[in-house]
């Protein structure tokens, strides 16, 4: 999973239906050589501004959102926990 | 899911037989490595040219076009979202 | 899905046993951090030296490829498009 | 599989349900243009600070933790081997 | 695919259960962004130091050795061919 800084929400009135409901997240990978780029993620646990987060990509992200839909959610970056703040690295 | 710019259309008349009738557009895109870098996504949602859209990859971008097709569709990227235009980052 | 250009076959006498039959292909990718790059690609669709192609990767790309077949192949690029000449981007 | 060095554990209170009890390692990739990144992986075999490990990425990750489990798991990186010490390279 | 050139075996006598009896081999990378990247695969066809072999990712390189085993395999890199000596590029 890739460590990232949560921006700020992102707004898209008009997407695919599945995906209504959803909350999306831009945040910023904070490593590597995608160093600053930003990403739009699924917040899944109530994630805040100024966040540290953790985010999980591909298909295992997707899975998670259609253990409680009967429709395919089109997603592949989920957020899946917040880095505890004394967490020193 | 990555940030792009809606380009264009592609076009490809030679190419396999499920992708008949679907959409492919040309989108750019905006952050990261992989800056300005054109790629293909089919579109679900009638996003137009200049359009800053929202792309899913991999398997969860398949999954939904299979939906409703009874054959396999090889697609790695559709446009699933349309960023709306006052948003801000 | 990626833009690439066709520069030619691959040769492999010895390969793992389901690839047997399939055309291999060298393709250079023509955009991004991995522009230049060449990765070998299955052909589905007839594409000739020189073409610029449309490549599918990941399991959408082999999905295609096991529905005529009863083992799993591996496989994770297949040309699914030749993008038309007068297409000029 | 990439290889990458084993910094310490990563701490994140909160965290989607289903990733409760996993070990989450903090491991800085040693090799290509993400050397240096650091990502987050589930340890699966014991590793210490210091190892140097094989890490296993997108849904062959999460499928070997999903075999004991009820739930979807949304980790797309786990640690599956040590390097041997005396493993010169 | 990518192509790799083959370096060595890689040792690892801690690793996960399911993967023990496969031969674990180091890889470069000789193109694109990655180029020098080593990276471990599994060999399925007898490869040997310095061979050019071209190597699956993903879901893909899991799927064929699942195929003959009851438990789930975390491997997502394998050696599928060998390109042959006088194939020139």
């Amino acid at each position: 999973m890739v460590i990232a800084k949560l921006i700020g929400n992102v707004w898209a009135t008009r997407k695919y239906d599945s995906l209504n409901g959803l909350k999306f997240m831009l945040v910023e990978i904070l490593d590597g050589s995608d160093k600053n780029k930003k990403i739009v993620a699924v917040d899944t646990i109530g994630a805040g501004r100024g966040d540290r987060v953790i985010i999980t990509q591909g298909s295992s992200a997707r899975a998670i959102l259609e253990e409680e839909s009967h429709s395919k959610i089109p997603v592949d970056a989920v957020i899946v926990g917040i880095i505890d703040e004394d967490c020193d690295f």
